[in-house]
């Protein structure tokens, strides 16, 4: 039986939506719902009515938001949350995530920060990989978003982002390919925004010649909500799914009869939408554990807290100390995710107040709970008061401040990273006592912290924590696990010192990445500039020790590099060890090192672990502009085994002869050039001894500036070279470099 | 009479050199000479043999390179130089010189920054223009150079200087852009290197669009010394004149006769060069006052030394202190300009040794010198001991240190500002000593003071001074003059806090200016940096007070800025006043502040002057990239008279309403742009004011949300506005606009 060809209208319609949630059907292609979802399912009520997310949605658990997640660093627990997020999809019918957020922290500014991972590529991009391999292994489509250089909030539907090409590939890009080649997402998700001129949606160059022919990618590319401006355009870029839906169809049956687009572009766009759906046909479950859920939820949370400080009062000794001051709103009513298209209806809520009296009890010897400061900025007359009375009554306080919910959202970025001055007073009055004091941090993105931290005895960096992060938090104070997550990103001791300060984010329609690859510890570390706290830092309730160092190369450019970590401390504990690799050189036009890999393993006291991390001659290289290409240099680049950016633990060099590309000589490669390669210098080192002789004692300053000039232009000088020799060489050294395999 | 109609070949031929200095010549057409000559005639000599401009050439009068000069930030003196190159070209039968040079000095590395004149684009542009108009009033053509983007040596020939609009247009065209303006140059030199791309000398958007029709350039334009790469596109683009000659005319014969190029094209660049003869017909000048000319160099020099620091050791006093010690080669052997194609060979030769020797008279009681090192590394065992004991032994040490010849030229960039550390070392054995320490230093480009300050009691910054420096260091030493040069670019504490230090001179091919406009004091200051001097500094002998600030409005956007300067000190001295404007906004995409203009005032002691400076539109402008013009917006702004960019002695705002110019509505305008519109607002404040109504808790984030939304997306969403209503607004806003004259 053969179903009838479907017309072109028919195919035109399957490459916009159904409807806001839901793709369009086509005889063996059914509908398929999506819904956002990088934290938690936001599937919304039918009665919602408005589409852009901030309606009521169906109860899902709500995991970590990628910021606190990312702090993990745990590849194992975010492909857990993956699975999680997968098998509530399934059990409601979705096919399609709309996730993770990958997009780099370019300023502690951007109002999304909390939906994204890191500042660095290759944490954003392990982590990605992991969650989108765990949702896809429920039989749901993950959807890596937003692709790409989508930094930003200001001005996102219309900015362009420009951005030089290195900058492009190791960082903005870097992250996206990882989740490709790693993972296999079945769809992608352009951004609003356009690069270097051209909007992401309608980037030809960015969807089809990197993503697919150059990354692999053989899933579907669907637009962000209302990104699509040219339906035409953006069909022939490569993007096959514009949602939701604009009633634009028609412009692509036009199109396509007035011969402006490629039927076969629309076929083929209908064979993605046919595989994603082939990919996601599975029977749907009946329901889920949510308690599991929810387990899970505090196992992420507890692994995303980061433990900045701690000048030995926690993990709090309620017997020691009982008299414990809960101080600060946040600590009843969580601050647990972000505005906008992520937000999440939990299918429990723990707060930290709560957590923390059915751990020990609420009573005058006990806990005491006072809000000291309102949410909403109304806070009532002698709040404040009543706070710093019952921290005085204490043996330790605890005080939760943080950003207020709206401080932080989609579709708008925020102008400091202050916390707000009514917290700061209050934290400052109970550092006047005599009671020592805990701060526990709410916030999707970095809060300065230098300017108060002398007022806190300990200070934990809760981020956002998803439904389940008062019961984390919670044990974390108590002890009950150590703290082990780290910094994925830096924390500054001014906004002024951020990479981007100067323009972020941009005006009259464009935001120049001026700081280049110099992103986040990229920037704080070639520069040498003092920072809060370090990229990858947090502390532990344990020490670890780093030994046994070894290096041992596995191919040409390729190595394992192998150390013992040993918990040294007295409690069970997790760390996080960082390989950073750098190439030694003159002139700082790479960073001093970058991120190659990590592995976190958990450990008890005394007990040793072998960590084995690969090292790939991609990990050697930098994106060479001229050849279009990632190029190895021939060097020593150091190894480095750290606990974080600034603290190297372990250290050594190995020694890469290159990726053995030999770039053929040509008329426009310079003498230099010429006397750098094995054959160029047989032809021309008579005409350098020749100059020596010449020119006598300004013979150093001319052969400077000649190995500077392309040989061609040799002859319009008239020093002893004539055209027709230049071309002969020029022509025998083409012969020779083909002869040898040398790259044009 | 008519002449025969020229052939194609002959036309072709016009548009290359006939020798590497001289112009083809045809009909009416003579032919012309041309020589090197920012700061002297570099006219090389019959035998000289070679063109890369370090052979012997005729002795001319070398005035200070532009490093030097610029410090004098006096423009009236500058012209007189430029009068003075005139007619020893004049008296040479020259008829082209190839200079100013006004590129900006991107990084204190630059190699050809002794050739430049600042940081700033208004220093460069206002002294280029001074001598360009002194050049040019004997009738000799003056070349500004190199156009455009050359802001360094490294692969200059090829490499891309990757920069953005705004700082294309703010920092880098902007000289240039007033040299032509201001002094109508006859001719213009492109530079090597490639913009964004496009080879300079290929660039039909920089050669014509923006040189000619939008600058209102009406002279010739020629290539830098090798710089055509393809001769056709390159007369396409707008380059008249390939210099020199590489035996191609034909390419441009066959062109025009395959079609690739109009006739018409060629035709002009004829016109072109033929005008360039009629402006340069003048008869010859038999010779020139070579010691009047020589007088100017020193009087030039003298303006040029910046006083670094003085703690009350300058000006000597040789009674009180009649042993002074010279130490150092370079009193001995001046360093007075740099390597490469500005090489002058001079008519005199002033050393300050020996300047100070006719003041003073050498003896055992009076002067001393002790070279202390050699100049080309090679330090005879006990230099530096003798000249410690000839510090030791005398009332003061003037101790000249700076770059040995070779370290700065054109053809390589630098790797370091450090001195020498012999030299260091020297100075640090000289400051162990009780005698007062006095430093003189010879450099072309920014050298590190930080590090070694503590050890002086006096530093001049003496640049590189042509062939009378050693004269005006004296005068200066001995205080015949008050120093009062200030700096033309900033001295930074460390070459790592420099703009452009992670991405300078770039790699493979493309150097990123990541900086963008935050270039020299403009990063510093809005950073809030420490640097070792600031931008505009200069110490004198004697002080001056500012007084009367006074701002007169004179039209729309135009204002008088005066103010009275009074010597209040004891001496005779000279004054740069500085203005500087910023725009008081909240976020920093525009520097805090920027010259917008400076005079230089010469007083006796007691005496006043009443300096005004105009500020223009143009002076409040950014360039918006969107709009692709100058734009000014609403809001107060700074307006500083200043000692330095650090120095503010009088401050006061203004308040601009803008420049007028509204920007038509579209389906792309978001919805806060409707909002902003007096029109818009009517259409759309009525659902502003439903959201608010309708989503309670969340509109706040709403609103913020939709304020950044192109109004035509809002069809997207569904929330209340169909297209249809849509389109009509945009309809009647469009026809709106267009009544008011707004900006499509």
């Amino acid at each position: 039986m053969t179903t009838p060809r479907p017309s072109l209208e028919q195919k035109a319609a399957l490459t916009s939506g159904r409807d806001t949630w839901h793709s369009e059907s086509l005889d063996d292609i059914p509908v398929m719902m999506m819904t956002d979802g990088p934290h938690g399912l936001r599937q919304q009520l039918q009665d919602g009515g408005d589409a852009l997310g901030i309606g009521n949605s169906v109860p899902a658990t709500c995991f970590p938001p990628a910021a606190g997640l990312a702090s993990s660093w745990n590849t194992g627990l975010v492909e857990r949350v993956g699975v999680a997020l997968g098998t509530e999809a399934r059990a409601t019918e979705i096919r399609i995530l709309l996730g993770p957020g990958l997009n780099i922290k370019r300023s502690p500014l951007g109002g999304r920060n909390f939906e994204y991972f890191s500042e660095d590529p290759r944490v954003s991009g392990e982590l990605a990989a992991a969650m989108v391999t765990g949702i896809q292994s429920m039989g749901v489509a993950a959807t890596p978003k937003h692709f790409a250089v989508n930094n930003q909030e200001t001005d996102r539907l219309r900015v362009s982002a420009e951005v030089d090409e290195r900058a492009l590939r190791e960082i903005y890009l870097s992250a996206f390919e990882r989740v490709v080649t790693v993972a296999s997402p079945w769809a992608f998700m352009s951004s609003y925004n356009r690069i270097n001129g051209v909007y992401a949606s309608e980037n030809h160059w960015l969807l089809t010649e990197l993503l697919r022919e150059e990354w692999g990618f053989d899933g579907l590319v669907m637009s962000d909500w209302g990104a699509v401006n040219d339906r035409v355009a953006a069909l022939a870029a490569g993007l096959e799914l514009e949602m939701p839906p604009t009633g634009t169809d028609q412009l692509i049956v036009d199109a396509v009869r007035t011969g402006e687009l490629d039927e076969a572009v629309l076929d083929r766009a209908v064979d993605r939408l046919r595989l994603l759906a082939e990919r996601t046909e599975r029977p749907p479950l009946t329901g889920y554990d949510a308690d599991a859920h929810d387990d899970l939820a505090r196992s992420a949370a507890q692994e995303s807290i980061v433990l900045l400080k701690n000048a030995d009062v926690l993990p709090l000794d309620a017997a020691a100390t009982p008299r414990i001051a809960v101080v600060g709103e946040f600590a009843r009513t969580p601050r647990y995710q972000g505005g906008g298209s992520s937000r999440v209806v939990p299918t429990r809520m723990h707060s930290a107040l709560d957590a923390l009296t059915d751990a020990l009890g609420l009573g005058a010897d006990g806990l005491s709970f006072s809000p000291g400061f309102a949410l909403d900025g109304d806070t009532p007359a002698g709040a404040a008061d009543e706070a710093v009375a019952a921290v005085e009554a204490a043996d330790v306080a605890v005080l939760f401040l943080g950003l207020p919910d709206g401080t932080e959202s989609e579709g708008f970025d925020r102008t400091t990273i202050a916390l707000p001055a009514e917290q700061l007073h209050l934290l400052e009055r109970a550092a006047a006592t005599t009671t020592p004091v805990v701060v526990v941090l709410s916030n999707g993105a970095v809060v300065d912290v230098a300017s108060w931290e002398h007022h806190a005895d300990a200070i934990l960096e809760a981020w956002l924590l998803g439904q389940a992060g008062g019961l984390a938090i919670a044990d974390v104070l108590l002890g009950t696990v150590s703290p082990s997550g780290k910094l994925a990103e830096t924390i500054p001791l001014d906004l002024a010192d951020t990479p981007s300060h100067l323009s972020f984010p941009g005006r009259d329609g464009v935001v120049v990445y001026g700081e280049s690859v110099y992103v986040g510890y990229r920037h704080y570390d070639t520069r040498r500039l003092p920072v809060a706290y370090p990229f990858g830092f947090g502390l532990s309730y344990t020490r670890f020790e780093y030994s046994e160092l070894e290096v041992t190369a596995t191919g040409r450019n390729s190595w394992t590099v192998a150390a013992t970590v040993t918990n040294v401390g007295e409690r069970r504990g997790a760390e996080t060890v960082q390989l950073y690799i750098g190439v030694e050189q003159d002139r700082p036009d790479r960073p001093v090192h970058e991120l190659r890999g990590f592995a976190k393993v958990d450990l008890e006291p005394g007990e040793s672990a072998r960590v084995e991390l690969p090292v790939t001659e991609r990990d050697l290289s930098h994106w060479s502009v001229r050849d279009g290409a990632w190029r190895v240099e021939k060097g020593r680049y150091t190894v480095e085994l750290a606990a974080h950016s600034r603290d190297v633990r372990l250290a050594t060099t190995i020694t890469s002869e290159g990726d053995g590309v030999v770039t053929r000589l040509n008329g426009m490669s310079t003498v230099g050039e010429w006397l750098d390669h094995p054959y160029g210098r047989e032809q021309i080192q008579w005409f350098i001894d020749g100059v020596d002789t010449r020119f006598g004692a300004t013979a150093p300053e001319m052969i400077v500036m000649l190995k500077q000039l392309p040989i061609a232009k040799l002859t319009t000088f008239g020093i002893g070279l004539d055209s027709a020799r230049i071309e002969r060489m020029c022509a025998e050294a083409a012969a020779d470099g083909e002869r040898h395999g040398e790259q044009p």
